[in-house]
Formats: structure tokens, C-alpha cells, sequence
């Protein structure tokens, strides 16, 4: 039986957490390896183990993946979560991406300037109920499906979770305007790997804090 | 036979240029639609044509495709640009990533204050030096091919020559230390269709000016 996977990211969420939901919901284990310290991770970078000198990094099947998007697709494609053809994939893809910019404001949303966090909760917001959300909520009524694409579970649909969810955490009443979004978030959430993945003790990170921030900080400031 | 892949941008590099890259080394025809307003977006948004409200937007067999990763994967996909495997393409993944991060630099470097574009050119400079280019270089001795990936061309080796010649722009020498890179400049620059590419009278675009930087300006801000 192959090793499982082991990740290398600090003890939060930041762009790993894409990862850690991707490989529960395919319900693949997988271990962590924290880093914590500069040190740990100027030893990755010297021991040629980062082929860009960066985290996230995946040990999995013999290879040591990074950059974010490239880790997500390699188990999206191993796993079945990518469509059953070019055109469902490009679907895929392009609900990924889009997510994935929406995501990409909460990801540095604790790294602002504390002034500037309320403001861009604001913006948060306004994306994703003005550019993202409509565009899921149609897909979802005009499709008739539980999923975004096809009928089966896709990294859009767990990408898509991961981030309203995590939108949940800040703004509460996000999707009022959005009856298939809701809908859509407590089928997805119910689903056996994503159920066990949501419970207490699983490997799904908290929200960041301060101690996140300042470790972040810390490992990745020169 | 299918209509010419038609692109909606303005008629300029920005995340557009990748696009264009990969269509003329596939050896594909395509049409441009230039975008010059507020007004001309507007109706895009308008007519529900643009998924996120955002351009780069490619009309393609029948799909108005958008995201800038997602229209490379399917052009790359389509146009056997994208490895024989899963492992392939998976590492072109990669390559592409980590080169998209440097291009991101210069795309967006003409849209910096005027203080701030000659600091940044020495951030792109020392990122391509020491972070990325190291990577190709050895990739490419190792390999001992003219390609970074097997034994054909890929999306990776479109988007880093693409990358590459943009950064000469700026800084002529910055190959300087890497004769690998220099080689691979050279050879992909003359595949037949690159090459025809790269001559002008092509739908290549000059790099940015003043007149780009405020057509963007005027179509996007608020």
C-alpha cells in the first residue's frame, strides 16, 4: 500500500486547507508535518525538497508537489473529482478558479493592516454575492443536480463548500439570497468524507488567529 | 470545420497575451475583439457573457470560456500541449504555476506608481534568478532534451519562453547565468509556428505602454 500523503505547511489554514479538504473529501489519510520555525523551512529549501523554495508541499505517490493549483488538480484527477470529459473539466476548472480568487481574500484577509480588515469584509462580501455566488446559484437551479457539474462530487463543489463556509465564519447571513447555495452547502456537507471531515478531531483547521498570523510571519519574513 | 476561437480583451498583453502565445504555437487562427470601453464590457456583462463578469474571455466550440488558467488548460489539453500522463502533466502543472507567478510581476508592472516599477524591477529580476530560472536551467540539463517535459513541446515551455522574452525586455542579460535557458530561448523561439509568432505582423502585442495602461484604466476602475 502506498505511504499517505504528508503535507508541509504551518499548523493553519492559509493555502493548504484547499488541499486538506480535497484529500478528505476523496477520503484519502494523510499526515502533516508542521513547520513552525524559519529554520525548518530554510532546511526543506537546502535539502532541494521545495521546487520553488515554497509551501504548500505534498509528498504523495513519489513526488513532492507544490504550487497550490497543481497539487489540487493532481488529486482531483487521481480521485475522480475532475469529470468525466474535457468539456465537464473545463467546467471544473473554471468554477475553481473562480472560487479559488474568492478565496484568496479570506486566505490573506488576517495579514491586513487591522483598519483595513472590517473594509475588506465589506468587499468580501460584495464579491461574493455580487461576481461568485449568482453564478453557483444558477448553475445549481438551471442544472436540477446536487453538484455543480455532472452528476457526481467535484473539486468545484469542495472548493466552492470549503470557501462558503469559511465566508460563513464572517458574515453569517452570506447566503439569505441564495436558497440553492444553502441547499447546496448542507447536501455537500453531509456527504460521508465531507461530514467526517467537518466533526471535531478531524484534520480541518481553525479559523486563523493570532498566533497563526504571528508564526506566519515569523517562518516567511525575511 | 469550427469557427476561428474569438478573444474579448483589449488590445493589449495583460493576461490575454498567454492566450495568444498558446494559440499561435498550437498553430491556431483566431480572431480578437478588442475591448476599448466601459461601455463595451458593460454589454459583455450585460448580455451574461462573461461567468465572473471579467475578461479574458475566449469564445471557443461553442464554450465562452474564462479564467485565465482555465482557457490555457483547455487550449494545452485540446492541442496535446499537456503531457502523455498523468505525471506529465502534472509536473507541466507545476512549471506553468511557478512561471505564472513571474509573469504575474510583469503584467502587472506597468500599472505600479512610477517610484515603484524600477524597485520592482529588480524584485522580478532577483525572483527569476534565483528563484525560478535555477529550476528550468537544471530541469534542462538534467533532462538533456530541448523540452522542459518529455519529448514535445508543452504549455510549460510556451509560457516560459513567453515569460522569458518579456523579462529581456526589461533586462536584457537576465539569462545571463543560464546557458541551458539560453539554448531553450533559441529552439522554441524557432519551432515553425513560434517563430511565426514572434515575426512581426503577428497578433503578438508590443509591450505595455501609456496608451494600454490608461484604455485598462478606463475600462476597469469604478
Amino acid at each position: 500500500m502506498a505511504a499517505k500523503p504528508k503535507l508541509h505547511y504551518p499548523n493553519g489554514r492559509g493555502r493548504m486547507e484547499s488541499v486538506r479538504w480535497v484529500l478528505a473529501a476523496a477520503g484519502v489519510e494523510f499526515d502533516e508535518e508542521f513547520l513552525e520555525t524559519k529554520e525548518q523551512l530554510q532546511k526543506l529549501q537546502d535539502g532541494n525538497h521545495l521546487l520553488f523554495q515554497q509551501v504548500p508541499m505534498v509528498e504523495i505517490d513519489g513526488m513532492k508537489l507544490v504550487q497550490t493549483r497543481s497539487i489540487l488538480h493532481y488529486i482531483a484527477e487521481k480521485h475522480h473529482l475532475f469529470g468525466k470529459d474535457l468539456k465537464e473539466r473545463t467546467l471544473i476548472d473554471m468554477y475553481v478558479e473562480g472560487t479559488l480568487d474568492l478565496l484568496e481574500l479570506i486566505i490573506m484577509h488576517p495579514f491586513l493592516k487591522p483598519d483595513d480588515q472590517q473594509k475588506e469584509v465589506i468587499n468580501m462580501a460584495q464579491k461574493a454575492i455580487i461576481r461568485y455566488f449568482p453564478v453557483f446559484e444558477k448553475v445549481l437551479r438551471d442544472h436540477g443536480q446536487r453538484f455543480l457539474v455532472g452528476n457526481q462530487l467535484s473539486l468545484a463543489d469542495v472548493i466552492l463548500l470549503q470557501t462558503i463556509l469559511a465566508l460563513e465564519e464572517k458574515i453569517p447571513n452570506i447566503l439569505s439570497a441564495f436558497p440553492h447555495l444553502q441547499e447546496f452547502t448542507v447536501k455537500i456537507s453531509n456527504i460521508p468524507t465531507i461530514k467526517k471531515f467537518l466533526e471535531p478531531g478531524s484534520k480541518k483547521k481553525p479559523p486563523p488567529d493570532d498566533i497563526y498570523v504571528r508564526t506566519v510571519y515569523n517562518i516567511f519574513m525575511p
